[in-house]
C-alpha cells in the first residue's frame, strides 16, 4: 500500500502516479483518510508537474467511478452533447441543444452554474417562470425521450469526486491547470452517459483561456481523454474577445435565444451555433439535416417550446423585468466600434446581479447588458454603446467601472473580422 | 486587504509576496482565517517557487512574533548556542553545551526531538534517570545561570507558527524547502534569545541534505537569516557519511558523551565538538580558552554534571540496559572497512526502538547500535561490525533488513580519510 505523503512527494518530484496510486487516492480521500490539506497539496504540485495522458486517463476514470453514469441506453435516437469552456454572452447551448434535437439526435446537456464573469445556461433558463433546473434521473431520461432534449443540472451523484475537487481547487489557487480542468469538465461529461461530445473550447479575453496555444493544449487533452473513454469526442476553438450576441446576462438572453431560434439571431451567434451544430450532427450520425432550415421552418423553436415546457416553465411568459435601466460607454466621437472587450462587459454584468461571486449566492433573472453597439459597426458622438439592466441603483456605479475603457473607437473601419471559429481538433 | 487566494495564486506565479501579504497571512493562519488546505497549498508553491532573502526575512519574523521571545538580558556571561540539521550518532550537543560553557559562555540549548533516523538530543538525554527536558522559561535562565548551560524542549510559547507550519509540512511533502527549513530552524533560534550561533550544517547519506551544493545553500540562507535579526551566525559544513563515534541511539550515546568529556572520545566525535566549540568561543568573544583544557582538566564534564542535576537527573547513575543484544554485519572476508553507511545504520538503530514514527511514539532508552569497527580499520572474517541492542526481540529482524549492504570491505586500506569539517561559511 502507499500513502499520501509518499504520493505527494513523487508528484512534486516529478515522477508518474501509478494506476493503483490514482485508484487509492480517490478511495482514500472518499474515506477521509486524504486530508483536504494533502489533497491541496497534491493539486499545487500537479499544477507544477501536469499529469501524463495515463495519469490522466485513471484520474478521470477515478473521479467517473465516485459516482453513477446516467444510464442512456433505453433510448434510440444517437446522443450527443456540447460543452463550452464559458465565455460573455455564451447562450449558444439554449439555441443548440433543440436545434440538434430537431435534427434527430438526443441532447443530454447537464450544466453548471455561472461562477465569475462568465454565465451559466441554469442560470439563464432559470429566468423562465417555472423551470426547474433540478431533475432526477428519471426525469432526465424521460425530458430526453419526450422533447429529444434536456438542459438540468448535473446531479450530485454524477462525478461526486469532481465536485468536492472543484471546491478545494477554487480556494487554494490550483484551478489554472490544464490536467485538472480537463478531468473535471470530462469526468461529469462522460458520466452523462453521452455516445458523442463537441467541445466548444473559448479563446480570447473573455475566455477561462487567454492563449491561443493553451486553449489548443486543453482542447486537445479534453478530446484525447472523451476518446479514451469511449465518447467519440471533437473540439472547435472559437473566439471570445467580444461578447456573443448583444445580449448578456439571465433573461436578456433567453430573449435573445428565442429569436435566434425564431430566425432572427445575430450574425456572430448563428456562426458559433451551426459550426457546432454541424459538428454534433456529424457525430451523431446525421447527414441528412440542415440545421439553417430546422430553425427556418420552426421545429427548433417547437424542440425548444416541449423542452421547457418538460421542465416546468412556461415558454410564453412574459420573463421578469429590471427595476432600472441606463446607457453607458457613451460615445465621445464619430467613428467605428473596433473593440468592446467581452472581459470587462462580462464583469460589468456580473456586478450589475447578473453573476454570483460564490456558489451559494443567488442571481438577479433581470440583470445584464444590451451591446447596442456592435464591434464593426459605426457610432456617432454621443451615442451610448451599452445599455445596462439592474434591480440595484447602486450597482450602476460599480458596473461602470469596470467598463472603463472597454470599449475603442477609430477614425478607419477594422478590418473584415476573422471567422469565430478559429480551429477544429479532433 | 489581500485574500489567500491571492496570496497562492501570487507564488504559484513566481511573484514576490509583500511584507504586509505575509504579516496578514501569519495573522489570517493564526485566526483560522486561512484554512490548513490554502496554508498546504502555499507551501507546495513555495517549494517549487522559493521565497527571496526579503520575503524569508518577513516569514521568519513573522514566526517569532508568533509567540515569545526568551529573555536572556540578565546573563552576565556572552551567551552562544549551536544547531545542527541531524545526523547519526550526532551526540555532539552533549559535550559541547557544557564544554563550552566550562570556557565562559552561556550556552541556551533549545532543542527538538528525533523524528525518522536521526537521534533528538532531548531523547539521547532523557535516557537519564530524573531528567526533565520541559522547563519553564525562568527554570530555563535559572539552570544557564546556575551550570552555564541548559539543554531543554523549545517551549510551546516559542515559535509556534513554526510548530504548526511543520506538522502541516510532516503530512503533505513540503519538507523538503530549504527557505521552509532555513526559517523554520531560525525562528526558533532567534526567539531563544541567543547572541549568537554556529550552524552544523550536516551533509551526506546520513544527514538531511545529501548533496553538498544544497548543504551550501542551506547554510548559507541561515546564516543570513540569523545575521539579519542580530544573532551572530556562522555555519560548519560537516560530513555524515558515517556514524559519528561508535554509538547510535539513546543510552548508550549519553555513555560516549560521557566518555568523552572524561577525555577519552573518539577521534571523529572530538574533531566535529573541538571545531564548533572553536566556532563558537570565537564569537562569544572568548579568546583565551583552549576546550581541550577544559576537557583534560574536567572543568568540562563537571559542567555537565551541574547541569544534569539542575535539571532533575543523576550523572551517576546507571542508564538503561537493553533486554537483547545481538551483533549484527558478521564480515564475510579479511579485510579494511572503507564504508559503513550512516543512513542505513540510523534507520536500523530507529527501527531497534531508538527513534520514532510520529511525534507522539515513546523512544525506548537503552534501544540503539554499538559500531565495534568504524571505517578505516582492519577487520577479520566472521567478526562483527555492529552490536544491535533493543527491548523487544522482533525488532532484531526489521533491523538487519535495513542494514543490507551497509558495509563495505575492501582488500586495500582506505585513503587516509577527509577532514570531517568541509567548510566554514560565514
Amino acid at each position: 500500500m502507499t500513502d499520501a505523503v509518499t504520493l505527494i512527494q513523487a508528484k512534486r518530484d516529478g515522477c508518474r502516479l501509478h494506476d493503483d496510486e490514482i485508484r487509492w487516492l480517490f478511495d482514500a480521500y472518499a474515506r477521509n483518510e486524504v486530508a483536504d490539506e494533502q489533497m491541496s497539496a497534491l493539486l499545487m504540485a500537479i499544477y507544477f508537474q501536469g499529469l501524463d495522458a495515463k495519469e490522466l486517463r485513471t484520474w478521470t476514470a477515478a473521479m467517473i467511478d465516485s459516482g453513477d453514469r446516467l444510464d442512456l441506453s433505453s433510448l434510440t435516437r444517437p446522443t450527443v452533447d456540447k460543452h463550452s469552456t464559458g465565455g460573455v454572452g455564451d447562450k449558444v447551448s439554449l439555441i443548440l441543444a433543440p436545434l440538434v434535437a430537431a435534427c434527430g439526435a438526443a441532447v443530454p446537456q447537464l450544466s453548471g452554474r455561472g461562477l465569475g464573469h462568465t454565465g451559466g445556461t441554469l442560470d439563464k433558463l432559470e429566468a423562465i417562470p417555472g423551470f426547474r433546473s433540478s431533475l432526477s434521473p428519471q426525469e432526465t431520461v424521460d425530458t430526453l425521450r419526450k422533447a429529444g432534449c434536456v438542459i438540468a443540472a448535473a446531479g450530485a451523484g454524477l462525478a461526486p469526486a469532481d465536485r468536492r475537487l472543484y471546491a478545494l481547487r477554487d480556494v487554494t489557487g490550483t484551478v489554472e491547470s490544464i490536467p485538472l480542468i480537463a478531468s473535471s469538465i470530462m469526468s461529469k461529461k462522460i458520466a452523462e452517459g453521452t455516445a458523442a461530445l463537441v467541445l466548444d473550447v473559448k479563446v480570447g479575453t473573455g475566455a477561462f483561456m487567454k492563449d491561443q496555444a493553451r486553449a489548443r493544449e486543453l482542447a486537445q487533452t479534453m478530446v484525447a481523454l472523451g476518446n479514451e473513454h469511449q465518447v467519440t469526442t471533437k473540439a472547435l476553438l472559437t473566439s471570445m474577445d467580444t461578447p456573443l450576441g448583444r445580449a448578456v446576462g439571465n433573461a436578456v438572453e433567453v430573449e435573445e435565444s428565442v429569436q435566434a431560434l425564431q430566425g432572427n439571431g445575430p450574425d456572430d451567434l448563428m456562426e458559433v451555433t451551426y459550426a457546432l451544430a454541424e459538428r454534433m450532427l456529424t457525430l451523431a450520425g446525421i447527414t441528412d439535416q440542415d440545421p439553417r432550415e430546422a430553425i427556418a421552418d420552426g421545429r427548433a423553436y417547437a424542440v425548444y417550446q416541449q423542452m421547457i415546457r418538460a421542465q416546468g416553465g412556461d415558454p410564453d411568459a412574459r420573463l421578469p423585468e429590471p427595476e432600472y435601466k441606463q446607457d453607458a460607454l457613451i460615445a465621445d466621437r464619430d467613428g467605428w466600434l473596433t473593440r468592446l472587450d467581452a472581459l470587462q462587459v462580462g464583469v460589468a454584468a456580473w456586478r450589475l446581479g447578473a453573476g454570483r461571486e460564490r456558489k451559494e449566492d443567488p442571481v438577479s433573472a433581470a440583470a445584464g447588458i444590451i451591446c447596442l453597439v456592435k464591434p464593426g459597426q459605426k457610432v456617432t458622438r454621443g451615442q451610448p454603446i451599452l445599455e445596462l439592466r439592474t434591480d440595484e441603483k447602486p450597482r450602476f456605479g460599480i458596473a461602470i467601472q469596470a467598463l472603463d475603457g472597454a470599449a475603442t473607437i477609430s477614425d478607419q473601419p477594422p478590418p473584415r473580422s476573422a471567422p469565430l471559429v478559429i480551429e477544429h481538433i479532433g
